[in-house]
């Protein structure tokens, strides 16, 4: 678990699109956020107050969190600088970077010098247990995917807001690191070992109240070859109650793999449903995510009309136009 | 690649069943070990030579294995005093213990002022690559259960001896620790982290000739919800030709999860063939291998006879009456 609220650190980001991690915490999260910090050069902005770090500590920040990625596989002596000042000041640090902070001396001494945290949420903390398969309390719903990045941790964080926003209980659970630096807390599942994978998501989303939905971040696709036993793994660890299909039109192949076509929604829905009602019989498919950022406004209203009509679910594009019919749905399951 | 041929350290074993792996290795690679070693009070025997360390040195052992599971979690001082003793006079130590030889710092100096290596089988030796999904050249076979531990290495293992008797190529591929411990090499694929997983298998079984087949070893089940992502890392790593359907008909629920039925053969087939073919279009259910273990000989061919009649399939239990009918069927495909 993660200290909140956070500095946001953009460090010397070349673009906007490097600090996308700062940017999904501002836009889903803002109250975990005090401000950014931003070095010389830099060329992102998520929309905050620019602060020092002694603006932001005398603000409350607990953690300073890269939210930017890094460039040519190194944690560079200028950051180093700034992360450094920050472990002197009693700031925690969080970071998702391929590389790991506890991998570099310096920022482990000064951790240890000043008694700070440094979280790197690539690395699971947690011995996870092998799944028990027991039925637990609650309700979960999971997005599944025709492929891999098309917009199942938005629709999941849209359909959280979308939930909290009408009442209903509601929580993020995050499985890749992105999603875990917005909420402060999750499993990296895709750095979880085999037998555990489906073990560290009963973890994530334990018994709950009756009328409480866990949201569950999805990963992978059952149709990309090289993540499909983590997408398994959620849709048996997680026991979903209802699945959402996730879906990105434009494209050409399955991401990574030329040779590999996308499946249909409807092979989507009858390979994913199947398999779901091994680990929750009462399974249903409640609605469509169509990630349509490729398609003019006329082109996505088109399409998500002829999807909703050919499947008789609701097919929306929670970026274009929020998440409420999702939440609809899930309503009256 | 652990150096053969092996000596079998069957220790202080309480039982035969505990030294099941020594049993493997005399039974499936009999050429891979010139004899077994005993400790005093061993209670079980796999019908090689009683040798000393020096009589197994001389007639050419490489590696001492330990095929005998311990007891109370710890690796006994008794045993110590042997495994210390065997890497003094020049062998390699294999084991695929959950206590790890490398975490006993006795053995690892020991292994260090001599020179030599120890293998702990269950830990991944390689950093495995993200599976990439290109079509490989040769020929794959995959058991696929209707639960864990339903006899899919057994088949694997029987389907290699009778391709191999009729001149077929073959090569069994381990992806647990008592086939790898077996054969000297393969995957732990329960060990690898989910991101690698499906790149384990490409990595175990690589491009060969048109002609040759991979036996590759079956893990988990895609019904088994704390282990599917596992079955299907290996049904999208493995690229099947063929599949074969595995079945232990007196499970009264899945192992270990006693609120989970087994799924019918048929629904096996419907479940794993689409989505086998997702990585190999072109993929076929050759045959059905059952463990009629807790079955007279008549009700066991009895119940053959009625699923081969239902399925269309040859049906055969490989224990009972060798794998040649699934052999001849990959050889028909």
């Amino acid at each position: 678990m993660i200290e909140t609220p956070y500095l946001l650190f953009l460090g010397d980001a070349p673009d906007q699109l490097a600090a996308k991690v700062a940017q999904g915490i501002k836009d889903w999260r803002p109250e975990n956020a005090v401000g950014q910090y931003r070095m010389t050069g830099c060329k992102a902005d998520v929309g905050l107050t620019d602060m020092t770090l002694a603006e932001a500590r005398d603000a409350g920040a607990k953690t300073l969190v890269i939210g930017v990625a890094n460039r040519g596989g190194v944690i560079s002596q200028s950051w180093k600088d700034v992360l450094i000042s920050a472990l002197e000041m009693g700031f925690d640090l969080a970071s998702g970077l391929h590389n790991l902070l506890r991998d570099e001396d310096d920022l482990v001494a000064a951790a240890q010098s000043h008694g700070r945290t440094l979280h790197d949420v690539r690395v699971p903390s947690v011995n996870y247990p092998i799944a028990n398969g027991v039925k637990r309390s609650g309700k979960r719903v999971l997005a599944v995917g025709t492929d891999c990045s098309v917009g199942k941790m938005y629709t999941a964080l849209a359909l959280d807001a979308a939930m909290r926003e009408r009442g209903m209980k509601s929580t993020f659970r995050a499985t890749g690191q992105t999603g875990i630096l917005i909420t402060g807390d999750g499993v990296p599942l895709d750095a979880v070992i085999a037998d555990f994978m489906a073990g560290s998501i009963e973890y994530l989303c334990p018994d709950n109240d009756d009328d409480h939905w866990d949201i569950i971040e999805g990963q992978g696709s059952l149709f990309h070859v090289s993540f499909s036993g983590v997408t398994m793994a959620l849709i048996h660890g997680g026991q979903p109650d209802a699945l959402i299909l996730s879906h990105e039109p434009s494209r050409a192949h399955m991401r990574g793999l030329p040779d590999y076509q996308l499946p249909s929604l409807e092979t989507l829905r009858d390979t994913a449903l199947p398999l779901a009602r091994v680990s929750n019989p009462a399974c249903q498919v409640v609605g469509i995510s169509v990630n349509t950022q490729h398609m003019s406004e006329d082109e996505a209203l088109t399409y998500l009309a002829a999807v909703e009509k050919r499947m008789g679910l609701p097919a929306v594009d929670p970026f274009r136009q929020g998440a409420e019919r999702l939440a609809d749905a899930l309503a009256a399951l």
